[in-house]
């Protein structure tokens, strides 16, 4: 099974042990991107994944590519130019205290700038089983929201799978932005069907009419023909956080059930429940163990450091069977 | 608005991720005092801030005044001399183990040998619109009561308000030193109008007779014409910790709600309290909001490194609005 | 009070902040081995300790020793040979999340290749009380067997008091190693009078048989002459963790408690409660007294960095009497 | 003395202990900046200094400027808008092996979108004893060069003294970026009277005639107006490197000795020539000392951290007398 | 170019800042082995590299991969088995002091105990243009000296090119050892058609005679049928430290200036020196130039951490052209 | 052989990387001494070694203990009382840039406060074959003096070999101080047989008379009845810096070759001179090896961390035989 995404890579800098960055001197860092994010995911449970994607022409991008191999995604289809890659700042909150990011320039990113061209694209196309296209990369500029439907275009007519994820940041988008954001929305969705998102979006964003919550995914659905819609619910009781995941395929709705979380490292979860619904689909697992695992990996993801998932399919299921404190 | 703070300066020192001092060779440091972290808190809200107090005249002193600088409070009226700085170490506490403070000697630093003019603290008082004298000043040296004492002589024969935190300290009190610390709390209280403190404190240190809580504050509050007393209350039940806030103004008494609190650095939080409460009646808030917004201050306080508040009055104003995982 | 205890030693490598090992380029190490992690919680309670083992003559043993001492351990009866130690790779969860042990080659150590002869362990035993034998020496080499069975008896031979833990772990034994360590289950539990362990280790290792766990417990102590026969049950609700602490002497039991417990660092929360049972029956408390310092201690090291107990028996007390944020 | 600096400051990023990046998962930061780190120095011998720039609007703006004041330098005068501050990654070398330097976005930064109006830049002029303007800014954006040449305008009108440094990056620069670049240059060095710079930068950019160094520097000055010249010659024979200053006022030449020079950390150690030179001028010492000083502050900033010079004057001229291993 | 390595990978712990293991609590760790060195210099400059090595089949053999791909390997031909991997504690010298090496047990690693088939052994030649096989793997244990002789045999018979190290340590072979070493020197020497190495590996090691360094060299190239004989002289004046290489071709001997190095970092120089000499002649270029890069390639890594090489072709033809401070 | 050594025992905090103070947010700690210096020393030989101070009654002071033990020197005669360590801040200097020492209060220590009975320092002197009585101590409190007069006369009384240091620091003595420590210098002289100091020592503190430094050395040997004088010249030339050591005894000099030495750390090579001078008197070696002894262990404690030496005899008898980049 061979996956490609095509998306975004950042470098993540953050304090640690949860101070401000006014109270240190140094700061962690490493490569981030939700498709970045799901591939690593997916990798740590065998599949054949690879990053398709731009990197500053310098050290900076020499660095990326080489924490990008270590998390067993290929680099083979990187392209490198410019100078510049986006950064986001991660002030990591502790129980109640929300984490803080810290975008610093992102639209002059390598990725953001990177003039490819249409046969390149299809070339990195070659043998790939299913793509994810980040709805990110449809905002940050008019270039690699080019690039993005361009893709979608090449691989929906090669047959290729194509997963999306709405990743919808209000703050990245001004009026102007949402009407191309809309327009590229419009374009991509009849061409994918996997997708990852929540209600909102489909309310908010695309104004989707219906009743409840499976009236409006259903007329999504169908409008667009998506095959497969998942997403999750975050619960608070007091200081006690549950997670819940769902996924639609065709009228059929599976959703888990509400399970506890601890936080040490917020951020990435959503990618970790994808990475996880996405590895049920390919093992071709009944949907409720694939949500349930979708879940239990985003749960964990919670308490692992940094955006990537790093734990494996195998570490998961025993989780999910039994709940124990050392593993020997 | 021009707040001055007098109180002693020490440096902190504290092994990292919960070790013991046998477990570590390294240690953080940072510099605190009950005056620094109020002044702290309110630099963080925008106003001007200055502390008043005595450094070591070395390389020490001149990075405690580097580091009160980075917090955005002013180094202008610092004086340099001697040799030495009280410096605690700190053991963090986590979960139900109490955190560790091991004093050393304090009674010998620049601060507690301070030989300083009358005309220099009447000077140090010029456009000072309020100022915080800090009690432990009373007990940790007869040098230092004396300036306390007198600074605030002057700066009542000026009109300027004057907060007073009683912070009483068992075991930095003898005998002989309980007769001249009570000495300087008559001394001193007729001159403060907000004053910081516990039921404790008033009917354990000054004897003042009561039924009620409120009784006891009534009377206090007539006998020393102060006009704001304030102070929290710390609820435990299992595991679960909570903070509750009070403010009597007249005979008006507001309690805030109990908030839940998780502790990552459990020092300065009272501190982050009346840094609080100080914003609020800087602001002329409604006392309902003043109060509450102490006790978001202090809870969140719990969740930061060190012992000064480093949230902002519009971080912890949409705290108390909306609490959410992250804010980007 | 002088104690002695024959165990491994091994080095502990660990991340920090709940990294795995494939997020950072560093790892903290420190010395543990059961053995170890009960002198070293009686040594901070001012009993005389001894630690009899071998270590590899290199700087790697150099460095243990010294941190053996540093944990004020003697290291007087240590032997060097070999170049090995055994190692283990900690990678600690957080939350939920199981904490992962990975061993490393333990079969060439110094300790389980280590051929000692019968003077120069009958020699160690000189003025000796107690004498502490880890279990898992009866597993990990025939040396190690041998030799911990030949102190046995030289102790038992000379009136020392023995205390034996099984420590038993499935994955160090195969089929044919388990029946070499029954016979030497048989061989040595005749001569030691205090057990830890736990209803699993009589049912399935020893094939007590009876009803209730009274029943088995009273016929193993019966059938082997035992004192003393401690360990403890841990208990979940939801998220949570309870600790319970159990000692029978002759037919009497007595069970403390359940004590709610929070995680920094899971390991050796085993070895601290027999480090707080040993002191009970050292200073000769009650034994309501005894496995309440055992389950306290024990709770308490789950919030302590590293496998060995680092809090004195005052501070334990005073936790036991009032639990308080701060100790100054 | 009160000196103001513009220019921009960045973020410096570095790895420790002379790793490459993909060495390690966390690096240092500071902030730095010509001007930044020529005040800096100037602040460490106790002049009043303020900093005149264009921060992110942002946390990492606020954690700037609180680095800005630990460095003792006034942020009283920053502006605050946009999202990015510009960030060099630094890998050190070590010995033979030389520095990287990789920028990254610096063209999009708070300080070269800065559209800041004619008043606020008079305004920042008050009271200003001294200006310094870095020549990097007439390069990185037509912006700065903007703001730099009416700032040069007003400080020239007001009859502040100006300082210029020609700092030419050829890399900053392509061929159009050289004739705006030689334009502003033309504008802006009839307004100042202390240059800093090489004999390349009067030849190459400014093409200025001449057989000998004296003669090309004597018609600089004379069709400029300049009053001081100063610069670096850097010397090295085999492994042994020296530095060696020289200042030109009026028709005199003042040369220091070469001093042989060890380097921990090479970046700044222009800038420190530079504070130590304005330091002399400040003092009215001699030419000689004064040549003296900022070739030792420049030799002994290559042996401290970071970009901004750290050593006070009294450790210079002390380090001028006589090197000692230990000052206690 | 596709360039395969047989050998065996370590994890190398270091305490920082030339600390004794004694001095610290935490250690870096890294993995190291003289091919993959010697892969990843070669990755560095563009060629395909695979790593032929068997690690444990756990955690620490996961790391170990992850770290392989960072320097730019392939992991795809490693096996995993076992539980063991060899470790190296390395404490470094700083200027005159030696570097400490403790070698932990390598004896039961996963690759001296990797029973890999012949046919798993010809299928990891295919494709490959050269095969470096350490010489090392023929002490370490029977089986790694079985396999490294089987594969040179496999490798020969595809008429592929084999390069051989001898890295000979007298400490790794007892007597015994000695005579099967070197049995397998005449076994694997007739394969190969590389050699680095020494005039000691030749003298004392083949007995091969001669009068002089030249003569001994030619008999061994003649009775072995060696194309290429390199390796290095290292001289000291005083505290001056030079490294000069030389290479035999044919009859052909060409040699390095001396080169004065400074040393951060000691470990793995030498493989850098041999990835060095394999770049230019995988390069074609003059035996001068490729003698000059490989000493150059040498002495540079010195100067940086670990034992692999870092730097880029590129950076090191710089730096042999001309040597800057920065690199901007 | 029994080494007994009376001296202060101080924390020692460190910036790491060379940093000033001003630049982190945390520094190493260690504890340091004369007297624990050299029994560090001494212990890296195999000699049986004990301290003889007072240390705070807290968990700084147990932590200091645990420090002292690791270094395998016992904490048998250790007192605990006060609350206060004497604190040094060292910043350590690079290449020619001098090392920066802060001292804290010291006057206030556990040990300069340390009322011990006669009867406690005469039961510290049993089995004691040597006592190092370290010169500070007469100068830091008339206590710590009034102690080290007393124990001086009990150990001569007993026959106990003396070892004294003047380690005279001009900073620590006022003109009244000076003639406090002149009386005791003439009451601890005669009772003492081995002497560390220099030319300095003997003719500005004692003004002893004569034209050459032998004239001097010998008169001052023959007044007081001195065995051994010994101490170390410094020499500079350029960079480079060089140690040579000479020995007395009776009117026999020997003086050592000049050797070269690199500095990581400066502070503690001179007591790394006297445990190596020490080593050799009770070795019984040739003076000329012990004197080259004692400057080889001096030199190589310039390039370790920390002030204890941490090499053992066979690494420097090594070293001084032969000088290798790694032992392996």
């Amino acid at each position: 099974m061979k996956i490609l995404a095509f998306g975004e890579v950042m470098m993540r800098l953050n304090p640690n042990g949860f101070k401000k960055m006014t109270q240190t001197d140094s700061m962690d860092f490493s490569f981030t991107g939700t498709g970045l994010n799901i591939l690593a995911g997916l990798a740590q449970n065998g599949y054949d994944t690879t990053m398709l994607t731009a990197l500053p022409d310098n050290n900076l991008g020499k660095t990326a590519a080489a924490n990008i191999r270590k998390l067993n995604v290929s680099d083979r289809k990187i392209s490198y130019s410019g100078n510049h890659l986006g950064i986001y700042i991660l002030e990591l909150g502790y129980g109640g205290r929300p984490s803080e990011v810290t975008y610093l320039d992102r639209a002059h990113s390598a990725f953001n700038e990177w003039e490819v061209s249409e046969a390149d694209l299809e070339q990195a196309l070659e043998n790939v089983d299913l793509i994810h296209i980040c709805g990110i990369a449809l905002s940050t500029s008019a270039i690699s929201r080019k690039n993005a439907l361009t893709l979608a275009k090449k691989a929906s007519e090669k047959g290729i799978e194509i997963c999306f994820d709405f990743n919808f940041r209000a703050s990245l988008n001004n009026e102007e932005g949402m009407t191309s954001l809309l327009a590229a929305y419009h374009e991509i969705l009849p061409l994918v069907t996997i997708v990852f998102g929540s209600l909102r979006d489909l309310q908010e964003l695309l104004k989707i009419p219906g009743e409840t919550e499976e009236d409006v995914v259903q007329t999504f659905m169908l409008n667009y023909g998506i095959r497969i819609f998942s997403g999750t619910y975050r619960h608070q009781e007091g200081n006690q956080k549950q997670l819940q995941g769902f996924v639609y395929q065709g009228n059929k709705k599976v959703v888990s059930d509400k399970i506890t979380y601890e936080v040490w490292d917020r951020i990435g979860t959503g990618d970790a429940f994808v990475a996880g619904i996405l590895t049920g689909l390919i093992e071709k697992w009944a949907f409720e163990k694939t949500v349930k695992y979708g879940v239990y990996n985003a749960v964990l993801a919670h308490t692992t450091v940094g955006d990537s998932p790093v734990l494996s399919k195998e570490f998961v299921l025993n989780y999910m069977e039994k709940q124990v404190d050392v593993i020997r």
